[in-house]
């Protein structure tokens, strides 16, 4: 069974004063439920593509795993929406610590959010790589000419990874976080190295988006959506940029603007 | 202390040539850890209004009250992030079977991918409440008039419940689940006749938004975005009519198409 993202569905279309039948196509939506060493352990619901990648990246963003190689076996039965996965050395973090939320006096001001888990496994940046405003706009504008499905069904959000002047790849999925989940895949299983690259986000930079950039290791965040105030506190404390708004050759720079190059830009203050 | 949905935040705006310091509106993003008769049970990350009605929405959603009596007490604590939560008859379903998928032979054909309190919570919709092309467009024109938020910052979901000819209440979050459980919330709190009721979205059709209608009651749901397959597969199941791409004076009908009015408009099939 090859599965795709998108699907036929018989639709009526009304435009005002006539209605007409014709098939349209629709985001596919998938339940994958992932069996860690035999036991039920989570239920992601994505589309159908990269599932290997996704069920990767979504153990390392858990903090059950640090690289690829910390898995033994990894099977996927499609047909049936079942991930099998055994893991080298038996889970290195407890249950319990799923969803709990931590609150430290350890650490900066708005790590108090931080769940346990992330507290493990996200990491403050300290990369030295720049980009230019126009090189963000022009990576904005890859990642929305390389998304055929969103195009074609309006109903799915893309990731990118790219160097400062281009693209990688990209991921695509209906779940923004396991768009994000299938790209922290991507690097893991191709052991690239993060700290010189930049990710790219159709979705909102939510506080979750910002904790997996800084899980996957990587320093600049550019979305064509806005920011909320959370994101934004712990991209402060953990050393991320986020470029927000990048639309119609515009763009809003929120944290970390050491590593924008206006170029020649004025500086209107 | 007063919350609000949005906050300021000091930005760097480019516009191709110049780059200029400004304050912007930024949704604000609040992690809400509930706690039932004292143990910790889950952390919604929400916008920080209308938090009684999110709890109580949520616990319903998940099938651990069916009204809002249920509640012995419900204490928000705003400054820290709690909610204190004790029942009234003590949790009435078993924590195991959260995030369980419900694989059953005795139902539909999409049912296969409920999770199990769904199943107990997702009722099949038989109303005969009809609205007609014209009520569709006007009532989402109506959310979008209403969303202030969304303007300001571009980062928030509305949901809207109303009748036919109108909206009663609309609220709104940063995560688009939130916004529909804060309907349910509202629903259950002021003890409201949802079968004659519409609820309009501003999210995409998810599975997850298709079975929070079919919980909170409603058999119209009418978005301004895509569906995904899984979502129309439940609506054709639980009797939902889903309409989306309600924009610019048209939209698509997907399921359950006999609930539509379309009055004088021609049929060109």
């Amino acid at each position: 069974m090859e599965l795709s993202n998108t699907t036929k569905w018989r639709i009526r279309r009304y435009d005002g004063t006539a209605i007409v039948e014709r098939d349209d196509d629709i985001a596919a939506e998938f339940p994958l439920t992932l069996k860690l060493g035999g036991e039920e352990f989570a239920t992601l619901v994505c589309s159908p593509t990269n599932l290997e990648e996704l069920v990767v990246g979504f153990l390392a963003s858990e903090g059950v795993i640090r690289e690829a190689g910390q898995l033994k076996a990894l099977t996927i039965h499609e047909d049936k929406g079942f991930a099998y996965v055994e893991l080298a050395h038996g889970l290195t973090i407890s249950r319990d610590h799923y969803a709990k939320r931590f609150i430290g006096s350890c650490c900066g001001k708005s790590r108090q959010f931080y769940f346990h888990n992330d507290m493990l496994t996200a990491k403050t940046i300290m990369t030295r790589t720049r980009i230019s405003a126009e090189q963000c706009i022009r990576f904005m504008e890859e990642l929305q000419a390389s998304s055929a499905e969103f195009r074609s069904t309006g109903g799915v959000h893309n990731a990118a990874i790219g160097t400062p002047s281009g693209l990688l790849a990209v991921r695509t999925d209906i779940g923004r976080h396991n768009a994000l989940d299938k790209l922290f895949g991507y690097c893991l299983m191709h052991r690239l190295r993060t700290s010189d690259k930049v990710i790219a986000f159709s979705g909102r930079l939510s506080s979750e988006a910002v904790l997996k950039a800084a899980k996957i290791g990587c320093g600049i965040m550019l979305s064509k959506s806005a920011p909320t105030d959370l994101a934004l506190r712990l991209a402060e404390d953990l050393g991320i940029t986020c470029v927000g708004f990048i639309r119609g050759g515009e763009m809003n720079v929120y944290t970390h603007a050491e590593r924008i190059d206006f170029g020649d830009a004025l500086t209107l203050w």
